[in-house]
């Protein structure tokens, strides 16, 4: 699959696929989102809830982003890896916020954006072979 | 909920409920997972595919498990960190190899347990309520 197919599928509203997103601190962070968006080359998160998340992309400047769900032919699923960063009032953030404020009818507003430049692509699909992919 | 309410929550057999693993290296790596065990009050997750997370772990010494999935009221999920280890011949490999060899009638059977002992546990729920929990 190409890399732009792949960046495609990070794309999400909340009504399907859950993402997790990935950061360092002193232990590992996890957190699911829902709200991603393919923008200009990068997976836009929008920032509802995620405080933790934040603050260690602020700390560290990196972040991952997966998913992973059931297909025809057993698991199969994607990580995004690299350069992370918040923004709060650029294009991201207005995009991602619209996006949002669409979806939910106006409930929910973001209060930034989380942005990941790829660096890195894996498969997350089972198997012994080669899981990086670009 | 109680601690071990929760920890009993992080058992799975591949049928159903995925977790996902992150653990720290240049760049947060995740991986999902689908065989787990709440054994003696550790996360222990069978090493079938997880190579590069075996990596980090045995670098790094910590690892995080969560999952999240819709609930009657929404989104729920719960994530634990702490210091993780892997055993390649003590009695959670061979407790999660025999597992895993009868859950898929031997097809499968597992190069080690990674082995989480929880240190935080967070709540996954979205809101702005405190997310810590122990």
């Amino acid at each position: 699959m190409e890399k732009d197919e792949i960046l495609e599928m990070f794309n999400g509203d909340c009504s399907g696929r859950i993402f997790w997103v990935s950061t360092c601190g002193d232990l590992p962070h996890l957190a699911p989102v829902c709200f991603v968006k393919n923008m200009d080359g990068k997976v836009v998160v929008a920032y509802n809830f995620i405080v933790k998340t934040t603050r260690l992309v602020e700390e560290t400047g990196k972040a991952s982003i997966g998913f992973a769900e059931r297909g025809k032919s057993g698991f199969y699923g994607y990580l995004v890896k690299g350069r992370a960063w918040m923004d709060y009032d650029g294009e991201y953030f207005r995009e991602i916020r619209k996006f949002v404020e669409e979806k939910t009818g106006g409930k929910r507003s973001p209060r930034g954006a989380l942005v990941i430049e790829p660096e890195e692509i894996y498969s997350l699909s089972p198997g012994n072979e080669r899981k990086k992919l670009f």
